[in-house]
């Protein structure tokens, strides 16, 4: 009885926000925690910079209309959710989701929502729980799931903590350095074959 | 930010011990909850029958693999998981339930574990957790979700109760009677249509 919790951007599909800064022209988008820690200050930056350039929730949405999830996330996601419960756990928000979650076939998804105003002007977010992506896995522990999930960096460590098993896919360097105690895993094969070996070490508790 | 619960065996599945009864022609086996009110004892007996039978996992797998998602159930899944993310919340066994999720796409899955011994007998379960379906509605609720669930019968009212709004699909009549708190739909389009109105209405909180 066990679910595999999936992060989305990196895992799964691109990064959405550096897709609308690309797409748009506007460089100020791809901005992230990295270069504004606080979250909340960077979402209201965000925001404001989409006004500033008459960007609306919609321009947005079909800028991600024409983003793909990466190449064989798929076929993984796939193969993933015949061998274990599947919950995509994300800080991204549903309305960016949904157009990348129905080229998925609509995995179950924790994430966020946006506020808009009747122009269709983003306004505000509206995160669900903070600590999310933990929160959940604790949740679903309590409910005596074993829980193994994946993510690619710093905004899913907290979550791989909570796990009974972490795994990192793809991280970047300095994530390997900090947090020696995760299993990491480059492609997708080699993602999928931790699951099931991690599957198989837990069983035997 | 609202998670749809659906309840298996009567609202997307037929009745799975009542088929196993049918086409292995152990007529005990049909036996319910209604004839043996103590869920423990219920599958201490059924379990008994099979040994006594000579029926293994992989034969009640065998007679499962020919059943098929109730006619249209396949269709309103597909509908509601494109406006809701949807978990299943049933009290059968993971290894009843997957060749019928395999049917649905895989949706995402809490229920219950059986245990067999290296013969293939089914010698005991194991309940991941007890009241798991109302137990899963609370956790989610603890997730900031709102919880639309709906349910055909007694075994998961405690789950429509704990919802923020619960729903019945093809009840019989005494639930009806007993539980006159709940909207009753009798078939899909008007159970994708409440989950709707019900979306509506508690977007307005």
């Amino acid at each position: 009885m066990i679910i595999a919790c999936l992060d989305l951007e990196g895992v799964l599909v691109p990064e959405i926000w550096i897709n609308v800064s690309e797409q748009t022209g506007v460089k100020e988008l791809r901005l992230t925690t990295r270069d504004i820690s606080n979250y909340d200050k960077l979402m209201k930056h965000r925001i404001k910079i989409l006004r500033e350039n008459n960007i609306k929730l919609n321009d947005i949405k079909n800028v991600i209309n024409k983003m793909v999830p990466l190449s064989g996330a798929v076929d993984f996601y796939n193969k993933l959710k015949e061998n274990f419960q599947v919950i995509i756990l994300s800080d991204t928000y549903y309305q960016f989701a949904m157009p990348l979650m129905k080229q998925l076939n609509y995995p179950t998804l924790f994430c966020h929502n946006l506020m808009t105003d009747s122009n269709d002007y983003i306004i505000d977010y509206k995160l669900r729980i903070t600590e999310s992506k933990k929160e959940s896995v604790l949740k679903l522990k309590e409910l005596n799931f074993l829980v193994i999930a994946a993510g690619d960096s710093y905004n899913d460590i907290a979550m791989l903590k909570a796990a009974d098993k972490g795994i990192l896919f793809k991280p970047p360097e300095n994530v390997i350095k900090e947090y020696p105690q995760f299993t990491i895993t480059n492609d997708y094969n080699g993602l999928f074959d931790e699951f099931i070996r991690s599957k198989e070490l837990l069983k035997e508790f």
